[in-house]
């Protein structure tokens, strides 16, 4: 297809769900990329992203799509309404290939991308379950497409896919709690002013540079190394001391307020 | 060997254990499957098979093989009496590989093959530890046969090993709880009658096809994306809304009864 | 650099660190580790060493080197003051690397060490987050040595790193629950008398070859599959029998006292 800038194949596929790490669902779709595309590496990116919150895994996916490199395929699996009439889409967004559901999980990367390309996709031969499309479905699609196939082989259909215009450009919500307990929300620190303070479940917050830079058992704020304001606590949990988790709201206020 | 289909070398060797995703079991597996055969690929099925329970992670097993490429070695290990007298054995069934533990864990796939033959496992010189067979005799025999070494070499010698002729051949039983809190039985959805009703915990539940197809919070069963009955609610947990788990019965009845 | 048996290129890659299963850490890592060296693959031992704890890591650690293959590079990574003045450092023990904090993590290595030389590690050109050395300074230097660069290349200066000499030989503490509920200790099982007992939460217990030799229900000690005296309950979780963890002590008494 002239003008797409497919590698001749990538360097990497990376898997990005929220299929949990128990049970057999992301070995079986490494068995469905193995058998396409047996000698492309598959990192495992997020086996936790938000279960079945389009939203909050957008955001948190776009945060960590630079930390892969340039010409990595995306395999991104959070899809509570599997089987209904949600289209399969992809997206070529600045040299990398994001493939999955259409339900607003690649916004934010389409918000902030230079050059974006988007697709949909349609099975192939072979028959797709009505529960599994990451194994039927969005993995032969990724596989393809990590080969260097070329769209139309890979099942693309290039086509505008649906938008979620509604969506703000940075979510003041918790996308993710790790397993320190640290809260990562949705917002880039690069967007917070340096004269605001985060607001977690009622308790104003400063940003600190990281966890040593503050006494133990305090809470602050920090750019995580991927570009998010996270909550934490030195040498503790901000989960269990702020109560919050996956959903919850943030604020960003002036801290003269 | 002759007679034997061994392939030249298999494509993947799968992993089926109740080792769980913690721990150091998985990675030392995979070393010891990396010294004898570090270019065959290694796929994590399920590290949270049904925990000691050969029985429930059997039917479990059966479903999940055809998911994995034709050649493929299956290294299994669901072992509660590792250390006593229970055999190390291997099967060869419908041109794959299956190696662990003689507990029945192979039992429906056996009685299921087209062409199936069983061997005992010899240990070789390395030592093996009491309670880690899976790193000392398994993962070798499963790395030689993955090798497409002959049976000799990988310490097979071909016997009748134990059988558990006593159970059925589906199991109405709970062998796996997902990470949604879904219930999979040992029942394969193709024996079960159009006009049946699945009974957990004193509920009939219908078939569906899938989760888009009930309403929010309802339960239903249907046939899973490896051809198992399995209980859902959409977009909520069954696990937690029949108390049910892993060894609990379910029942098949008539809808009319 | 002379006197140094830097092989070619390292068999394999070890993770030890206590990241945990769930979020983005480990994929990162194995990111930074394949753009450098892509083709040496990666092992997975340890993600939930002893969170935060270096201390009970280390002998924890220590166990499992021999495990892995000769030659191996091992990346470690418990390391609560990350951004602080810690230093980061590799050793070469006994034609094996280790790279990570500067916390004692590798104290009882040294210790029991035929040969080792320690070195600093200097970052390179790529920016260093505050709290992410695992994947912007360890996995680099990790991802250079395996590669078979000579120390100058991955950032290496030999020098006297800290030492941590009150440390006992062998920690009479829990180091690890594994999943099974099996209390593991810091003390290698060697150094225990035969006609010794292991006191845990007051309870004496008695040593056994292994599970199948003891009573159903009943709790013993044996030497795991790895040299380390374990606690266990034959189809039991010793965790919650005694009600101990990580952290929690031991005692080596004489069964006649």
């Amino acid at each position: 297809m002239k003008g797409l800038d497919l590698s001749p194949q990538a360097p990497l596929i990376v898997l990005f769900t929220d299929f949990g790490l128990e049970g057999p669902y992301t070995g079986q779709v490494k068995a469905a990329l193995w058998r396409i595309a047996p000698i492309v590496p598959v990192i495992d990116l997020f086996a936790d992203a938000p279960a079945q919150r389009p939203r909050e895994a957008a955001y948190l996916l776009a945060a960590y799509v630079d930390a892969m490199p340039a010409g990595s395929v995306f395999l991104c699996v959070v899809d509570p309404t599997v089987g209904s009439e949600r289209p399969a889409v992809a997206a070529r967004i600045d040299g990398r290939w994001f493939v999955g559901p259409g339900n607003g999980l690649f916004e934010p990367l389409l918000r902030r991308a230079s050059t974006a390309r988007t697709f949909f996709i349609h099975s192939g031969p072979e028959p797709v379950s009505a529960s599994f499309h990451g194994r039927d479905l969005f993995a032969p699609a990724a596989a393809h497409l990590a080969k260097g196939g070329d769209v139309g082989e890979c099942g693309l259909v290039e086509g505008k896919i649906p938008r979620f215009l509604d969506w703000p450009d940075d979510l003041p919500v918790i996308v993710y709690v790790d397993v320190y307990g640290n809260l990562m929300t949705g917002l880039r620190a690069c967007i917070i002013p340096d004269d605001a303070v985060l607001v977690v479940a009622g308790r104003r917050l400063v940003r600190a540079r990281t966890f040593s830079d503050v006494p133990l058992g305090a809470a602050f704020w920090y750019e995580n190394a991927n570009g998010l304001a996270e909550v934490a606590v030195n040498r503790g949990r901000a989960d269990r001391l702020f109560e919050r988790g996956v959903g919850d709201e943030v604020q960003i206020i002036s801290a003269k307020s």
